[in-house]
Parts: structure tokens; sequence; C-alpha cells
């Protein structure tokens, strides 16, 4: 099935084939162990650069950035706890989950009593390993799955975390699609989670391919792509971009975007943003999906969201994080996102965008009563069935609508028609000269 | 059961016999062939005009009515189709609907296969004729009911439409009632469906009983009545009225207002208008009634809700337009309309005129505190029953709210009390110098 | 259980003790023969006095309030009726509401059939004597249980009724607790019903009981404690106080406030003043409470929100007046309250003054970004986790919403937090120096 762009150049690739292409690259990004700062993100941003042209940034250790602070750059390379008898009880070799993200190297031998304190688990999820951090507290830890620590003997076990906490940078990567204004929607992705499919690999490659697939199309709107570090990333990114903040009009955050969970979409602290409306829009027409108010709980929407910048920004995703037992843990792994997820999340992305780019606010040139439809061809010339086709209901309501009061958006959203049905019935109208532009 | 007028000059006919004389008038007007121009929609104006004085308005054909231009003007003497064996198969004699509406002269012979294609029919409801037109494509056809189409065997049948289009005019019927201010509350019903009873001989011959039913009353509006053509009658009325538009304060329109469907109400494009919720008050106490939001389908409240004119013209029928399968069909006959509900019908517009002619500001004259109503004999003198009484209940809403920003409409709304319980409170209130008209 | 006032000034008594207080306050209280004027009036502010510093005020007979005259004083010392076999019948001694308030004093002898006029009994709760009153009528009459009354053989029958209605003075009561600033919270409480145990001797109790909680403590506002006989009585104390209504920031009507029933509350006619979110918030957190809008019947908010004030003055019960078996009857007696509601009406009334008298708008300091909290000790140290806390939620709610534009009430409306939680995290932020006072 190909799926055409009402709004852009041509056919993109097939939903299968682009579902799977996502796939594939959210596969490569998988096994990094990424954390806020060091190689980890150098290497996924290497990997997102075969795709699209980035522009990376670093940040210096100790740089200030609003109340914060760029940490030590964190570097791993091996982690181990080996048993009483010799063997290896956990090995960061065999997932970057088993280390406590930002420890603290160290060598020493414990009592298992002691040890215990610096190993989580879930109990709950016996057979998962956990995801933690420790980004600011100087501390070390490991992570594995409760049944395993449940089986460890007593007795004296060897820790050896070789990492390093060294002055280097925290690194972002950014992509601008330049459209005929200045004036931006941004789409951000964390990139700071290790072995994560979900969240946020999912993120990543979507949006890694969604740039991609952009680059050849003339758009009215920048498009501002965003790979950074939840948190200290994007309040780098802000603290560098304040005077270019007040050109975002529209923005989302993306997480958890591959799962085989309804799309959910959180509002942005204004809650009546364009954004809002024209997720909300197309969500409407998606069986099962979620609509939610802004909390400040979740990912960097927290940041674009703050009182001090309010920037009209959503969140979009998946199954909503914290609500599902794979979230933050070892079965968050490429088996949990599917191509067809990806692929519709793509799309929706894509239906947001064509609204976004799409949307005008037409004049009836003709507004006393209607203008005779039937004899420019644009109305069924035989009157009186029973039931008159979606098109020239949409072809009624936009001359209804064509005050200079209601743009294609707001007309969707009155008469609960879908936008793409009003937008072909004014870009009709606009072709016989029924309409003007309101705001030329 | 006699219905008192509670702001007219006395009691009506009762109900029983209001609706029988309606559903008369319905059957009077029901036989004719009306179109949008032509003798049927004069003969029906000829049997209004023994009801009440009408003005009668001519408008040439080629008068430009904003985008439309007025047709040629129609008229049918006899269409038929007889078959190989020199029988008729279809008579225009036997029933106006057989007749694609604007149907070209013609003459000719043809096989059945060509025929067909000139042939309505409405396979699911294999029994009835459908109602066509086709006024502004140069055509003809034919309408039947499924199973006689369906039995006519192969061969040559002879087509003969004895019909004209001619230079000649539009026609359409208004009558003023004329109240103490010009601002004006507009009721229009369409003239030009021919031999269906619901839609619309039920709207023509009630709006003719109201009107004949206003014509002794004093008023405080004055009230239109307006018997045209749809859309194009419509629009010639607008397009000579231009300057008058802006007096009008209230409009309804109607259409099938006869069957045993709860009554519904479409809501003016404004959707606030002071007509949209009077008719939501009197509404809301039907039980099954429908309130509908404006679309730009149906009547010619299209026209009146044109974004040029935006007129607080909503819609008012029984069963929706295009919901029942007698719509639009030889089904809907005078056996589909009846008194019972011709007078309902009646007696809810009646509730509403009695709303936009009753509705006043009070304002009260003691508003510190509740005034004695015990003292006044307005209040059970003896204190301390469980319940009191609705009308004292009015009583204390419309003291509470008398602070010259309620009118007794929005009294009612807030309250849940029935506006004429609050007008009879208001009034008790006044007569006794407890109120003064805020806006006198 | 120990409830702690957080805005006070240390531990309140037991919520078990309180209520017990409560309740054996209104047991003092419940014998009187109240009305709205008289020696019962007076009594029963004597034993109120015996708990908090009462000014007490007398409005002669004859003063002009508003629309109303302060009747004569009603003073009723015996009232009996005798049958024809010489035993009583019915005796006031027996209960206070076997008189009908207000009568007339009577001596006489009528047939049954005469004295069955001047009876009121309820037929369809044949055993409880129902309250009536006559303040402005004169006449006389007595209550009784309808089947006392049923057995009552034919015959003459002695009715006496040693009553006077003289000139004298209506009495209330008012006590103010003064707080930083003159702007009050005005807590009214009839004081005219006889025994009647919920309406009103628990809300008469429940204020003194509140009145004097308030004494030791400093609060922001001032409390006016009003007890006054119902209409005649708040007019009253409305019409001495004009000069300062303007003062009332908030206030609450008290009636029948210890039965087993959910707390409810009827909003003021402003429906949206502090006291009514206020009130809705705390509401909102208890199961089966009741919010409902103002409507002009009910207690003497009828005219604190009379158009001529319109005060922010809500009404808060339990059992709604007029919907339980026992209002207005004997029933109402001491067993229908209990001290766990009287103590839990206590508590909601405490958690709504927490909310007025802590409620202010916090400005952000650190607007860009949300402020690190962990580094602050503010936030769990080690991410990651699958939930974060409800603390940690307030925080994050209130340095999002701490634009200046958002008290914490609002921020509770919006967030679906507890106030106090908002409450909790401001303060903590307010004293790490992340926050100011928007309006200091």
């Amino acid at each position: 099935m190909e799926h055409i762009s009402p709004w852009g150049l041509g056919p993109l690739a097939s939903s299968t084939t682009l579902g799977q292409e996502i796939h594939a690259l959210a596969e490569r990004l998988f096994p990094i162990c990424r954390s806020i700062t060091g190689d980890g993100v150098r290497q996924t941003l290497d990997i997102l650069s075969g795709h699209i042209d980035l522009e990376r940034h670093e940040v210096p250790t100790g740089t200030q950035v609003f109340d914060w602070t760029v940490p030590k750059e964190w570097d791993i390379r091996s982690a181990s706890i080996t048993g009483p008898d010799g063997q290896t009880v956990l090995d960061f070799a065999d997932s970057n989950l088993h280390i406590v993200n930002y420890s603290l190297p160290f060598k020493g031998t414990l009592p298992l009593s002691e040890l215990r304190s610096h190993i989580h688990t879930l109990p709950e999820q016996p057979q998962v390993i956990p995801y933690r951090t420790c980004y600011y507290a100087p501390t070390w830890g490991f992570c594995a799955d409760y049944d395993r620590v449940a089986k460890m003997p007593d007795g004296l076990y060897r820790v050896e975390i070789d990492a390093e906490l060294k002055d280097g940078s925290l690194t972002y990567g950014e992509y601008l699609h330049r459209g005929q204004t200045e004036r931006e929607f941004l789409l951000s992705a964390h990139i700071c989670h290790p072995s994560l499919a979900n969240d946020n690999c999912s993120g990543l490659a979507l949006l890694a391919t969604l740039a991609r697939s952009l680059e050849a199309r003339k758009t009215r709107y920048s498009y501002r792509f965003l790979f950074a570090p939840g948190t200290i990333g994007a309040l780098a990114w802000l603290s560098r971009n304040q005077d270019r903040t007040h050109l975002i009009d529209h923005g989302l955050v993306l997480s958890c975007v591959g799962d085989a969970g309804r799309p959910a979409y959180k509002r942005s602290r204004r809650g009546d943003a364009f954004i809002d409306r024209a997720m909300a829009h197309v969500l409407g027409r998606e069986t099962g999906a979620k609509l939610m108010d802004f909390s400040p709980y979740g990912y960097d929407e927290r940041q674009y969201c703050s009182p001090g910048f309010d920037l009209p920004v959503g969140m979009f995703q998946r199954s909503v994080h914290g609500t599902f037992p794979e979230y933050h843990t070892s079965a968050d792994n490429l088996d949990f996102i599917g191509p067809e997820h990806l692929a519709d999340s793509f799309r929706i992305l894509m239906d947001v965008i064509e609204i976004v780019e799409e949307d005008w606010t037409p004049l009836n040139l003709f507004p006393k009563g209607e203008p005779q439809l039937g004899t420019r061809g644009l109305y069924a010339a035989l009157g009186g069935q029973k039931s008159s086709g979606a098109t020239s209901m949409a072809l009624l309501w936009v001359l209804n609508l064509a005050d200079g009061r209601h743009s294609l958006l707001a007309m969707a959203e009155r008469s609960g028609l879908p936008f793409r049905e009003l937008a072909a019935a004014a870009g009709l109208l606009l072709d016989h000269g029924l309409l003007a532009d309101a705001a030329p």
C-alpha cells in the first residue's frame, strides 16, 4: 500500500518497507551503552549521521546550564561481579543494563550482605533486569534479575567496575530542515537511554527517518530535529538557543513510539496550542487513542514547557511510559517494538505535519447564499438523492465557515470532517475562484 | 382540551380541531405538482391565500440572484411511457413523482436498455417511487417503483413528455403580521416539492395556520411568513430584502412537521442565538426531542445562515430529513402525517413565540435581602412546610436573578424552571411593585 | 487519632473528643424552645457564651430591616389541649414542637371538628410531630403525631395557649476572631429553631466549637461567627453592617451538620467564588459528597446572596434539608446526630479554612527548565524508578505552574493533587530559595 503524501513531493516508501527501515535503524542503535554523556551518545549520532546530515554539539563539563552544570563525562569499559566460587555472577558485557548508569569506578571484595545494597532488582518481575541511573549521586551499583540474585550464596564477592568520570563534554545532535519560513516545528527525542528499544531507540530511529523523508520536500515550516540527552541535554539546547525559542510554533517530544499500544498524546502546558488541536484531530480518528492533559512528569516536554519557556510542545508516544511492565527493564528489547507500530507512528506524525503545513484560512468570495456548485461541476448535477457524499459536505462546510475567522483545522473541529477532506474541498473551491486566502 | 395562549387574545381552537384543520389544508396542497417555478407554485399560493392575505411575488426568468440566475419556468402537462405491447407503463397522471422534476420535453422510441438509464428506482425500497429533480441539468427522466421496472420486458418503448421550459418567473408568497416593533421573526417553508406530504405540505399548512392564528393578536415582534421555492426562492427573497435582513431577530425554517417522530431542532450557525436558546428550552421539556448543532446541509437555513448573512435562523422538524425511509419517496403521503403531530408542532411553535414575545429583563426594586412575600399574600403565610410549591420557587428565582443582567429566559436556563412559570411570577412581582423593567 | 492543624498553633483535641464535645453542647441547646425572638434565643446565647465571648445584639420590635419589620417578641409559657374526658391530649411541656411557633394566645372550648383545622399532622409519618411556624400570620395552632389525633373522640376540647406577643426585641449573637487583616470569613447559623437537633443545634454547636478552637490561633483572615434567627436575623445583621459587607471574602451558612449523610455544599450565587472552589476541592476528595449549584431556597444564604449583596457565601450541610424524613419533625432529635458526624463536619471546615489561610501565589525564581532538585536534596537522588512519589509530583507541579498566575488552589484544581500536598511542596521550595511570593 502506497501512502501518498497529500502535501509533499511524491509517494513515500510503502508503510511496510518504512516500518522495517525504522526497525532496522533501531536495531543498530540498541546495543550501544548510552548515557547522558560519553562515547555511547557519539556512536549513536554516528549511526544517525548515516541517514541525515547531523550537526553535532559538544558542551564542556562544567558549563553552567540554567540551574544545572554539565557533569563529568562517564565512560565505562567493563563491570562484573565474581562469586565466591570464582564464577562471574554479573557481567556488563552481557547487558549494559547490569551497571547502574553513571556508577563510579570500584574495585573491591564484599560479603554478600553488603553487596546486596548495591544490587537493584524487581521482585515483582523476577526475571528482568531493571534500568537504574545515579547521574548526580557519587555511588555505584548493579542491576539484575531478582531470581539470579536470590540464588547467590553467602560469601565474598569480587566487584570490578572499570569506569571513568572525567572532564569532557555532553554531546547532542541537531538537524534543521529549512522551510519557506523561519517558523519552526521542533521534534525532540532523548538519546541517553542504553539498551531500551522502545524507550528510546524507537524515537531516535523514527525521528531520523522522518527527517530524511522531509529532506527533499518543500515545506512551509522549518523542522528542527533534536537528539539530546534527557533533561540536561534539552536544557543545554535551550540554554544555547534562548534567542530562537520564539520561532517555535509547534513541537513534539517523541518516546516509546514502537510498541503495540495505541497512540497517545500529552498536551502542551498551554493545552490549546495548535499542535494540541492538530494532534487531537488526528488521534480523534484513531480507535483507542489516548489524549492526556499536560503534567510536569515525563520526558523533555518538562523542560520545554517550564514556565520560563512555556513552548507549544506536546509529547507523542504509544504505551504511556511507566504504565507498561516492560518500561525501564530489559524486557524493553527489540521484540517489544514492531515495524508496523513504527510505521503507524510515522503515519500519525505525517498526518500532523500535513495539518501544520496545509492549514489556511479561506474567505468565501460569494458569501451571500451558497454559490451554485452544480453549474461549476462541483456538485452532483442531479439533486434529490438521499445522501450527499462526504465531498459535498466538505464543500458546504468550507463555504459556510469561510468567513475569515475559521482556519481549516477549526472547520475540521466544528464539522467533524477529516482535515484532509476539508483541505481538498478548499483547494477545489480556490481553484474555481470561490475562495481567497484570508491572510495572504 | 383547550390550549389557552398565555400571551395572546384568547383560547385557540382545541388542539384536535387545529390538527385536523392543518391536515385538511395539507390534503388540499398534496396533489399539486409543484416545482421551483411554474403554475403548481401559483396554485399552492392560491389555496394558502384562502387562509391569509398573501403577497405574491414574481421574479422573472434570467434575474440574477447572487451567484444564481432564475431559471426558465417549467410547466408540465403530461408524461408517459408506453410499452412494446401498447400498454401504458408509467403515467405522470398517476403520480407527479413519476417525472423527474424539470425534465426537458421529449418524444421518442427507445429500446429498454437505453430507457433504463432514464428511470430512477430504489432497489432497497422496491415498491415506492423516488423523488428526483434535474433543475439545472438539461435532461429528462422518470421515477418508478423498482418492482414495476424489473418486470418491464425487452422491446421498444414510446416516451412522451409534454413539458415546457419557457421564459416566465419564479413565484413566492409572503405574509407579514405587523407587531408593535419592526423587529422580525422570520418563518420560512419551501414550496417547491410536489406530492410529498411531510416534506413539505405539512410545513406550508402549519405556517399558514400559524399566520392566520396570529392575525388578530397584538404582538411585540412582526412575523414574516415566507412560502418560497427551496434555495433559489430563499435566495431571491434575500436578494430583494438585503436592506431588511438586519431586522430579523429570530427565524425558523419549517419542514417535515407532521410525522410521528419527536420534535427536532437544528441550531442556527451562531449556535447561541435567542431562538437557539428558546427552542432548547422548549424542547428540553419534550421527551425524546432532538437538539442538533448547525450543519450546512438541510433546507433554506443553508442560505439564511450563509456567512454573508449569518442570520439567527434555525430549523424545526420532527423526523430528521434523510433519516426516515419515507423521505423523498411516494411513501411520504397523507397517511404519513397526522393531525395530532401537526397540532403538537403548532403548540411547540406557539411555546417558542411565547418566549420571544414574553421575555423581559426585570430589576428587583428590593434587592437587599428578600422582600417580605408573606405580608403581600405572595407566599404561603404559614411557614415550615416541607416543600415549597413551584410558584414560590419561581418567585424566589426571579427576585434573586432580577439584577438587570438576566432576562426571563436566562432565569429559566439557570433555574431549570419553565419559562412560563417564571413569566407568571415576574408578572405577579411587577404587579406588586417589587420589580421594574430593566430596559423599559 | 490526633488531627494536627497544618496552619495553626498545635494539635486539636482528638476528633473523637471533639465530636463528643460538640454533641454535648448540642444536647444542652436541644430542649430550649427557640423562635425568631424571645427568651429561648437569649438562653441559647447564654449557653454559647460559656464557650466564646459573644457580643449580643437586641434589635427593638418595630425596627425597619430593609423590606421587613422586626416583629413583636413572642414568649410562650404553656399550651395544652384537654379532651372531653378531662385528660390532657397535647401539652407543650412534653414537646415544644406541639405549639405552632408564634401562636397567638388563646383560651376557649371547641368541638373537635373545629379544632382539627388548628392541628397539623403528617399522615405519611403518623408517629412524628411536625414543626410549623406562623411568624407573620395572626393565628394559632398545634402540631401532633397523626396517630394521636386520629384517636381523639368527638366532643368539646379545651384549648389554652399562654403566650405573649409584646414589644421587645430580636436577639442575635456575634463573635469576631481578629486575624492579621480586616478581610473576613463569615460563618453563620440560624438560632431560631426549637428542639430540632440537626436543624440547627448541630450548626450552633459546631460553630461555637470552631470559634473557640480559632481563639488561640493567628490567622490571616478575620472570622465572624453569627448566631441569628433565620431570615429576619440575617437581614437585621446585614442592615446594621451594610458598610462592612465589602470586607467579606468568604462565607458559609451552616445547618444540619450532624447527621449520618455525606457532606454537601451549595455554591454561592456567584458560583465560582473562592469559597466555592475551596469547598469543591475539599469535597472532591470525600466519597459521596454532594456539590450543588446555588438556588434561592434554603437558609440565610438566600439573604447573603440576594442581588443587592451577592456575597460569596455558600451553604454547608450533610443531608440536604427537605430531603430526609426527619427534617422539620420530632424525629430530628439527639439520636439523629452523632459525634462522629459532627467531628467530620468540623474537619471539613478546618480543611476549607486551611485553604483560605494557606493559599498563596508562588513565583518560580528558576523558571527556565526545572531547577536541580536532586542536589538540593529535594528529589530522590537515584533516578529511573518506575514511579515518582506524590511529593515529587507536587514539587514539579508547583514549579511548573509558579508563573505568578496560579495560586496553590488553582494548582490543586489543575493537577488533581491535594491542596495540602502542594502547600507543603511550595513551602519546601520557598525554604530552598526556589520560589518567591508573587504578591508579597
